[in-house]
This record gives C-alpha cells, structure tokens and sequence, in this order.
C-alpha cells in the first residue's frame, strides 16, 4: 500500500469523525505522541484518547498543507481545524510523522505544535482545565 | 539539484556553525517562520537575526531524525541541540518545511515545535527574557 494514501485515507477519517475507520487504520501497538504531552502506547488507549476527544467536537476539518513520504514514513504539514461541542471555532498549526506497517497500518504517530496555541485555540487554561470563555 | 541534499547541507552549515554557508543557502526573498513566533521575510533580516542568535551558542548539534521530499517541498524531522555561550545545553524537537527554489535555495522555512519546551529549554522566562539559572 502507498503510505502516503494511508495517511491521507486516515486524515479524511478525522474529517468524517468516523472512529471506526480511526481505528481500523491503527496498529495494535500504535504510539501516538503528541510532543508537548506524553506518549500514548496501544491501540485501546489511543483509540479511548481520540473517543473522548472526537466527544468534544462536532466536526473536523484537518487541511493538508503538504505531504512527503520517504520509504515507510510520511511527514504531514497541517492546519487541524475543529468545531467544538460548545460551539468554538479551534485551528492549531502542526507537522507530523506517520510510520507506517508492511500492512498499511499506523505504528507511530507524532504531532509537532505549540502547546501555547493549541491551550488558546480550545479554550484551555494554563492548568489544563476548560475554560468557558 | 537534490532538495533533501540541499536541506541536508543547509543543517550542516548550522552544525558548523557557518553563517556563511547559512546564507549561501537562503533565496534573498526568504520566509523564516518560527510557527510560534512572527514570520521574519528577507534574506538579510534573517541572517542578522540568525547571527545573533549564533553569537549566543558555542555549538550547535541538529539531529535529523527523518527527511522526505515532494517535488521542492522537503520536510525534517529533527532534535536541535545547542550548547549555549552560558554552558546550557539546550535540545528542542521540531518539525520543519523548507521549499526549494529550482537554484537549490531556500525560499521558505517554517519550524514547528513548542513554544513552551524552547523556552525552558533556552532558560528563558515566560516574558522571553533569559534567565541566568
């Protein structure tokens, strides 16, 4: 399989919000690894991280500004946008590596942003929490 | 020329510690983004800020964890590691977009990472001043 194609497919399954197919796209030993927080390791746990976040956002619309590909591994550039359940707008920049399996499938999976704009853009305080503003 | 050979010998050029060569590299309508940071437009703004920022580290260090290219369009995956004129080592972990021009300069630039790892990492403040521990 292309893995550029992969990683495409798996991008427009965030932008359906269609967890099946999140999910199908995973390895059983998947790490996800957003860099400014801990690494997540296991398809289960990634896959209860991204339901709870898909629960907080009413629609998804990930804009690939470029994408490359060197043997297994795909880099992304994007702008993640999201409509959030209490109605906020949210847009983080991001770069991100994708390494994916003979099978097609997504062993590792690191997104490169600001922690600072990622905090503002969903309303988050400094802390951590929700903030409803 | 090979894009990825070109951005190989752009992060040479900062292991030596050779602004020269750093120019040598930029198109003189270069577009250096720090995604956290305003974007600097200008071969001879970003070498001045490049300069300082140089006069400010005995060694840099960038590791290339993976690169890929898309036609003009290459992309890093990469830990920048500096030792700073202080004795600070510094490392921050950072994603970058460099576009090629077909002379094999840069045109664009941008490096994603978070803002809050730089800074701690740097020693500085949350206002941006340094600090001296």
């Amino acid at each position: 399989m292309n893995p550029i194609c992969q990683v495409e497919g798996f991008i427009e399954a965030w932008n359906q919000s269609d967890l099946a197919a999140i999910e199908a796209a995973l390895d059983d030993a998947v790490i996800y690894h957003n860099i400014p927080m801990e690494p997540i390791a296991g398809k289960n746990p990634v896959v209860e991280v991204i339901r709870g976040f898909l629960a907080g956002t009413t629609a998804c619309n990930w804009e690939t500004h470029h994408i490359a590909a060197n043997g297994p591994i795909v880099m992304t550039e994007r702008t993640d946008q999201f409509t959030l359940a209490n109605g906020r707008e949210a847009a983080v920049r991001v770069m991100g590596t994708f390494e994916i399996a003979a099978d097609g499938r997504i062993t590792h999976w690191r997104d490169y942003f600001d922690r600072v704009e990622m905090e503002r853009e969903f309303g988050m305080d400094s802390t951590g929490g929700a903030s409803s503003t």
